[in-house]
């Protein structure tokens, strides 16, 4: 047993830092030394409560990590002690429909770390050996906590299949929006970013993006002219709400793609007659499969992911608390990371 | 000019049937001697009046039709008199963004003969050359007169990519929820049929297919019997009602594809989550292709298409009026067809 600081959430938007005995890792699991810790949409939700029945009130969250291997378990051999490495978070069943069919990320029994079972806001995690990505030589491990939202974009614009030359709009600028728009970019597409918020906005013209603001112009008006009454050929719904849903089809080319990246809570009224008349393609995307993690890694390593501005803020592990609250009161943050730990 | 009988709309709920002349074809048109003539959907909307604006108060309606070629016009190579033939009666601008990406049945200015032009309810029709598909020697006209509404189908066939020993759903059992489900199932998939009137039921049991009513039956809880708990890997959304688009996600298996055959007028609300969930896509599709003619033929020729089922009756031309009346207040007919007149 080694003690060891780790983050608890405790109910009530309350995390506690508190000491904890951490074992060596059992058969198949590697012990990693955390570095960073990315705060996701789904920790917010967390920290909001919505989430209370999956995770408990003593429940570790952090999925967007990097760390090094401490030490490895029984039976693993895709690692070695030293190796800098990310975790893509998904223990699947093996066995439902979705895994026999090769579809292991959408497995109808998903564990999701970090959710369902205890994740890395904590200095020393036992993971799933199976579930590690080796990052290259020199990566820096603040850029590497970027790796998992930059794979979920990475299987967003995958799953799109996005060609060079094609007009991309990405509805929703915020860190996931962001992230769809650098790949999409990165992959040749001509992104147009829409998006409410203006200190958004600003950071997505920072990025180099081309940008709407709807409520100040009339997209679909905008988006004909820059495509010369064409249309966008790709759409990537990221806001989750009914006027983003109203966007999507409206902007849409003949034949376009749009890909349902947000969680949708209620069920949005949807112009199923554009699907019809102009034979629209709607591609729902969730998480990622292990190639988008092998594409996310490349696109941190080459600097397509411009880190250094998606990375808004990095707080040490004893100030979760308020980095949990500023997050969600402020409009200027993109990506909040928790410097877990010292790592060697 | 030859004198001929021609049936026009003339609004009200009303045909004539009255005396007109035809002039000889014109450069790249063909004249055809019309056989049969079936009913459409498209055609009882402009019945009920829902399509005065588009297609005015003087139009002789009808595209699903057979007929002969009695001459052409100049610089016509690809048919010569005697020839049987079906036209496919779309007539693109050439020049929109569809038809420069190569996908003019979806043109933006798309002439619809028929209705945006006069249509094949009359004795001689001149046609433009280009929408002609010969049929094969031996294939009865009034089967022939099928071949639009199966290209229909075997286009929505084609977007889903239906393979063989995949489970399909139809939801919708009219007219081309029948054709969809037959054209599926000569695809290689397992399908069943949804559809809540008794009548239609009946007649699709009559075809050979499974079938669900789901005002009787929880249709979600028969597909995950029917499948093994995984869903159906294709559903075919042909009801255009709210029901449909519920159900059209709660029977898909993770990744299936459904297509949206179906016009829907309103926006209906769609479950945009179990999109994302699951990863499933929906596929807009509309009209059809030459291929998709190509395949009409070639079904309806081998008998994949029962043609004696799906053809509920045949009224003359003269009867146009009350077949339209009966075909309106009819549970039971599934395609009406008028027999135009008499070829050799
Ligand atoms: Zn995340
Ligand atoms: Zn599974
Ligand atoms: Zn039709
Ligand atoms: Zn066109």
């Amino acid at each position: 047993m080694t003690t060891i600081n780790a983050a608890f959430y405790r109910g009530d938007r309350t995390f506690k830092v508190e000491q904890t005995d951490v074992p060596p890792p059992a058969a198949g699991e590697a012990q990693l030394r955390i570095a960073y810790c990315g705060i996701c949409g789904t920790d917010m939700h967390v920290f909001h409560g919505n989430m209370d029945a999956r995770v408990g009130l003593n429940r570790i969250v952090g999925h967007e990590m990097s760390g090094v291997v401490e030490a490895v378990g029984e039976g693993v051999t895709n690692v070695t002690p030293g190796q800098h490495v990310v975790v893509r978070p998904l223990d699947p069943c093996g066995e439902c429909p979705a895994c026999q069919r090769g579809h292991s990320h959408i497995c109808h029994k998903q564990k999701f770390l970090g959710l369902d079972t205890d994740g890395a806001m904590q200095e020393l995690w036992n993971a799933p050996a199976h579930t590690l990505h080796v990052l290259p030589e020199g990566m820096r491990l603040d850029h590497a906590a970027l790796i998992e939202p930059v794979a979920v974009a990475c299987h967003d614009v995958r799953m799109a299949n996005v060609q060079p030359g094609e007009d991309v709009v990405v509805i929703g600028g915020g860190p996931i929006g962001v992230l769809v728009a650098m790949v999409a970019r990165d992959a040749g597409g001509n992104v147009i970013l829409s998006e409410v918020n203006e200190t958004r906005l600003g950071i997505a013209r920072k990025l180099g993006f081309d940008t709407v603001n709807p409520a100040k112009e009339d997209l679909k008006a905008v988006i004909e002219e820059r495509t010369g009454t064409k249309g966008a050929d790709v759409v990537f719904e990221v806001s989750g709400s009914q006027p983003g849903v109203d966007a999507m089809t409206a902007v849409a080319a003949t034949r376009a793609r749009i890909v349902m990246v947000a969680i949708h809570a209620t069920k949005p009224q949807v112009d199923m007659f554009q699907f019809f008349w102009r034979e629209l393609k709607l591609i729902g995307a969730r998480v990622y499969e292990p190639q988008d993690y092998d594409k996310a890694i490349e696109l941190v390593a080459s600097g397509a992911i411009d880190a250094e501005t998606v990375i808004t803020d990095v707080s040490p592990l004893g100030d979760i608390q308020q980095a949990f609250e500023s997050l969600d009161s402020s409009p200027t943050a993109l990506k909040s990371l928790i410097k877990v730990g010292e790592v060697a």
